[in-house]
C-alpha cells in the first residue's frame, strides 16, 4: 500500500516531511470535548457523505473499533496524533488510499484535515488539503466567524486554522549544541518546536517538529511564506554544520556512522531507542554520501516500518520477540 | 613471509598456539644477569656457529641494533619475551625462516628454545625443538647437573628447562564466571595461568596462557602428558559451556557476535582494546560457524598484525593515526 514514507521529497537530507493541517468545525455542534454521542456520529456522517463527492478514495477507521496496535501503527505513521488514542468514542479517521491524507474526526476539533508529503513539500500538501478542504466546505456548513475565521476549540488554532509542520533531521546542529540557542530564536518569530509526534513528545534521533505557532491574523500564504523563510535558514546552519563536521572532525564522525550502519546490518536484537539513536546516524551517512548502498527514500521506510507496532504486526510480542524481530526486518532492508 | 600465526592446527576453536621452550645454558659462562660484556657475545657465537651444522635458515636479530618497533613486533608475535626488551646488550634471538622456531640468547638463560604451532600442537613442537636441541647439544658444552638435570639461572626451571604453554580462548568459561575457580583447581595439580605474553602481564578477550609450573623431577614425556590431559580437560568444559551458552542464551550472543563482526567491518578508528574485545567474539563466532566469511586462519592471522607495532610499521604514528590505521587493516581482511 502507498504511503507518503515511502517516497523521497525535496531537501530530504534534513526534510523528513511536511505535514499541512487545516483545523474545521461544523456550526451548530458542540465541539468534541462538549458533545453528546449522537453529536459525534451526525460528524463522521456528514463528513462522510462530503467525502463521497470527491474523487479520492478514503477508507473510514472509527477507531473505537480498531485494534490497539493498529492504531499505535497509525500515529507511527503520523497518520493520527497521540490525543486519538485517548477516549476514542467517536474519534474515527478518513485515510486516503494514496497514503498522503488522514482526516482526524472528534480529536480536539470536528475536523482536522492532515495531508503529510515526504521531504519540503509545502505547497504540493497545501494545495491537495485546500482542496479537499474546498469541496468539504461546499458540503458542511463550517463555522466561521467573519472577523476572526474559522473557529475552534483552542483559541490557539483559530483563524486560517492551518498548521504548517516540518519534521527536521538535525545532527549538526545537535552535535555543535546549537539547538537550544536557535530554538530559543525562531520561537520569538512564531515558530515552535515539538518532539516527534507532536505537543508534549519528546525528540528522538536528532529529529525536530518544526511549525508555525499561531493561525490568526494572517492568510495561508503569508503564514506558509513566513514558516518557509525560518525553515530555510535552519536548513541553511545545518548544511553548513555537517560540512563543517565532516572536514574537521571527519574521521571521527565517519566512524560512528559507519558503526552505526555496522550495527544496523548485522545486530540480532534492537531496542526502539537503540534504532532511533543508530538510524539517525545512517541517514547523515546515506545524505553525505558516506553509505551508497542505502537510499533516504528506504531510510523513510525503515524510520516507520521499524517502529514498535509495525514491527509487532497483529500479534502481541514480548519486548525481546519484538527487539529480535525489529533487527531481522532491518537487517532484511539493508540487505535488499 | 610465513610465521606460525598464519595456519590454523588442531583444536583451532579453542586452542590459540602450542609453544614449547627449552632453557639451556652453557658450562663456564655465568648466567646473563652476571655476564661480563665479551661472555655475551661468546654465547651469540657458539649458538651460531652450532646452527649452522643443523639444515634449517635462521637470521640473527641483535636486539641493541634493533628498532623499537621491530622488537615490539617480535615480542607481539610472540618470538620473544618482554624480558627481552629491558636492557637489550648481548641479547638476540635467532629466528627460523619457516616462522615456527626462536632461540633467545642471553635472557635469563643462555639460550632458550622455542618453539610455537598454531592450535593444539604440542608433539609437533616439542619434536622439531627437541632435534634442534639435539644438535646444538653436540657442539655446544651444556650445564647438566647429573641429578638434578639442565641448571638454570632460577631454580624453577632446572631440571628438563621444559615449559609448554598453551594459548587458549575461553569465552564461556569467562562469561559463566567460572575461570577463578578452575584456575585455582589446575594450580594445584602444577599448571599455571599466565596473561597474553607470559608471567605478569595481562589476559586479554579471553586468551590465558596455561603452562607447566614445574620442570624438575620428572620427565618432558610425562611433563607434556600432565598438562595436555589438564588442558584437554579445560577444552572440553569450554566446549561444553559454548554449546550451552548457545542454547540458553542463544540470540543475546549471537547478537554480541554479530555486533562485533559489524563493527569491526565498518569502524573507521579502532583502539588495540576494542580490537581485543572484538575479535574474541568474532573468534567464537566463526568457531560456533555463525560467521562464515572468515577462517580461524584469517581470524589467527588478524590477531597478531592488528597489533600495535604490526599496525604501525616502521613509521611512527600518533594514537589516532594508528586507531585509523588499524581500522583499515581489519576492513580489508574481513573484505577479501
Amino acid at each position: 500500500m502507498a504511503k507518503w514514507y515511502h517516497d523521497q521529497g525535496a531537501q530530504s537530507d534534513i526534510v523528513l516531511s511536511t505535514r499541512v493541517r487545516l483545523a474545521r468545525n461544523i456550526k451548530g455542534i458542540p465541539f468534541p470535548s462538549r458533545m453528546k454521542g449522537e453529536d459525534g456520529e451526525k460528524v463522521i456522517c456528514l463528513v462522510k457523505d462530503a467525502l463521497d463527492a470527491l474523487h479520492y478514495n478514503f477508507s473510514l477507521i472509527r477507531l473505537s473499533e480498531c485494534p490497539d496496535l493498529e492504531k499505535q501503527r497509525l500515529l507511527e505513521a503520523h497518520f493520527i496524533s497521540p490525543d486519538m488514542l485517548r477516549d476514542t468514542e467517536h474519534k474515527a479517521v478518513f485515510l486516503s488510499e494514496d497514503g498522503y491524507v488522514s482526516i482526524l474526526i472528534n480529536e480536539e476539533d470536528h475536523i482536522r484535515l492532515q495531508g503529510i508529503f515526504s521531504g519540503m513539500e509545502s505547497e504540493k500538501a497545501y494545495d491537495l488539503i485546500a482542496k479537499i478542504d474546498d469541496c468539504l466546505a461546499e458540503r458542511l456548513n463550517y463555522a466561521v466567524h467573519e472577523k476572526y475565521g474559522y473557529l475552534t476549540a483552542c483559541p490557539s488554532n483559530a483563524g486560517t486554522g492551518m498548521r504548517l509542520s516540518f519534521m527536521l533531521h538535525l545532527p549538526a546542529l545537535c552535535m555543535a549544541q546549537l539547538t537550544e540557542k536557535l530554538f530559543a530564536t525562531i520561537g520569538k518569530l512564531g515558530v515552535t518546536v515539538r518532539g516527534l509526534y507532536g505537543e508534549g513528545t519528546k525528540a528522538s534521533g536528532y529529529v525536530f517538529q518544526i511549525s508555525n505557532q499561531f493561525t490568526l491574523g494572517r492568510s495561508e500564504q503569508e503564514l506558509m511564506a513566513s514558516i518557509t523563510e525560518v525553515v530555510g535558514q535552519i536548513i541553511s546552519k545545518e548544511r553548513e554544520l555537517r560540512t563543517k563536521l565532516l572536514r574537521e572532525n571527519g574521521v571521527a564522525l565517519e566512524d560512528k556512522i559507519m558503526r552505526a550502519y555496522g550495527q544496523m546490518k548485522y545486530a540480532r536484537v534492537m531496542s526502539t531507542k537503540e534504532f532511533n539513536g543508530l538510524l539517525s546516524f545512517v541517514r547523515l551517512g546515506v545524505s553525505a554520501g558516506l553509505i551508497d548502498s542505502l537510499t533516504i527514500r528506504e531510510v523513510n521506510t525503515l524510520m516507520v516500518e521499524a517502529r514498535p507496532a509495525h514491527v509487532m504486526g497483529d500479534a502481541p510480542l514480548t519486548e525481546m520477540e519484538r527487539d529480535v524481530k525489529r533487527a531481522d526486518i532491518i537487517r532484511r532492508a539493508l540487505e535488499k
